[in-house]
């Protein structure tokens, strides 16, 4: 019936077959906030039909706009209680600083049985104060698609962001298992894999593979971009790239997974000394035994 | 008569259309050493026809075989003085530490009045030495295309390794006039843009640019690679991916330009103290005009 229903229908060619299966998983899914993230989550719900309606809450009228004429929604509203009357998953996809505030006062609007996701790119923080903070009757379960661009907006949004991708979900002994079941089955048919992980784990790792990164590409922008022929050479655009990202975003990041950040930093400061240490020793050989050993590793990655 | 000439070639239709006016400038082109870089120049010297004959000197017969089945020379050689016998100009694309003995060895098998040119990566060093090593007759420029990949060998050339590309000519007060017109003549339809800088600057600046880039990649690719999802985030493979290229020609070019990469390593590290110190210290409004300024600088190189 279902597959009858996807025939007739005039988007069918964009549809990916295998995912014929999984249509219409979720009843009403509000997003909240149609940013890169938000937009890119509304284009493919809606192209893939994962939920009978996908419902926009935005504070501004022009994104909603122009969500809704992408195709990123059913309808928007700006404001919170219709948009999350009668839902079954709620995906807060704001800045990480109002992620807790945006769910806290969404809560009372939710029926009971309701789910709350994110796809903020810190954890533990989050899910700690979620954790305690929503009446009975309400789960909340961290998620973080590792998907983007240095784009932003829903101008930036695409159907296809997220195929792919990891995304992974940061459950605690307290997240009731079909609430982790329901955002599973979100992601599984969006991303390329689903994983799980401690909110503490997931802030670690991203602290060393993501936030790190970051920090070097804003130095490097900062220390060469107004050197001579910068623009001309392709490693330094390329390792530049994202510091041309959000800065409130990142700012956001930062401060709400310092510690990981700050040891993740001291531990590539470590590398860096003796990296330097050879170089001005003149110690050629182990320079590059160091390099080939980054090159070993680098490698390693692309067989995954 | 050019232009007949080529319509009646079956490569016409990938001949860009701007170069026809160019076409056959040089006699004899001897590239010495065919990788990435020597490889890519010989498919676009032939494809634009801009020798008579490309000649390749390499050590391997293996590569030899190779450049001439992917169309990279006319013919190659294992042997010197049959490789440059007759040759007006020649292509020094080996590793940056054999510039300088191999245009030495090949000076007494060159006819007066050829061009040595190479491709290194630095400048200083080679230029400097053979600025007064040369015969009276033969003159060297140095060059640098901005451009390659972190693939190495004759299986990743490609024509159009160079398109829209910047190549940097390095001459000094020595440098003939002639010498520094030939070698701009060969780059000028390759490159999209051929510009001139002292040695020195040119070492300053992709010390800068470039080699404190690979320095960071090799440090993140150490320090991060064998953390959980690093081969997941799409940055981080982003950041380390400079950290695949060979190790050897790296080495070469940390060990001809140790002062200016040090000197860039250090004013990097200074940034990275301040950003550090700010994220420690939750000066957030600092942190965040940091992220802008970086983001500001970065934005500027691409509307370049």
């Amino acid at each position: 019936m279902h597959v009858l229903k996807m025939v007739s229908d005039t988007n069918f060619q964009r549809v990916d077959k295998r995912k014929f299966v999984s249509d219409t998983i979720f009843g009403h899914v509000t997003i909240v906030g149609l940013g890169l993230i938000g937009g890119s989550l509304g284009l493919a719900l809606r192209r893939r039909r994962l939920a009978s309606e996908v419902v926009g809450l935005s504070h501004r009228l022009a994104t909603l706009r122009v969500a809704k004429r992408r195709g990123a929604i059913d309808w928007g509203t700006t404001d919170p209680q219709a948009a999350v009357a009668g839902a079954d998953l709620v995906i807060l996809a704001t800045p990480v600083d109002l992620i807790v505030p945006a769910a806290r006062r969404l809560a009372r609007f939710l029926p009971t049985g309701a789910v709350l996701t994110d796809v903020g790119s810190t954890k533990a923080r989050v899910v700690r104060a979620l954790d305690c903070a929503l009446p009975p009757g309400l789960a909340f379960v961290g998620a973080h698609p590792l998907a983007g661009s240095e784009q932003r907006g829903i101008a930036a949004a695409r159907a296809d962001l997220f195929d792919g991708s990891v995304c992974i979900l940061t459950p605690t002994p307290r997240t009731p298992r079909p609430a982790l079941a329901a955002v599973a089955r979100l992601w599984r048919p969006l991303a390329g894999r689903v994983i799980r992980m401690s909110p503490e784990a997931h802030d670690r790792a991203l602290a060393e593979t993501s936030h790190l990164p970051h920090v070097m590409a804003a130095c490097l922008a900062l220390a060469g971009a107004r050197a001579p022929l910068a623009g001309a050479v392709p490693s330094f655009l390329a390792m530049t790239r994202v510091a041309k990202s959000d800065p409130e975003l990142w700012d956001d990041i930062f401060f709400t997974n310092t510690a990981p950040v700050l040891a993740a930093m001291d531990r590539y400061a470590g590398v860096w000394r003796r990296l330097r240490a050879l170089l001005a020793g003149k110690r050629r050989a182990e320079l590059r035994r160091a390099l080939h050993l980054a090159r070993t590793r680098r490698i390693a990655l692309d067989g995954r």
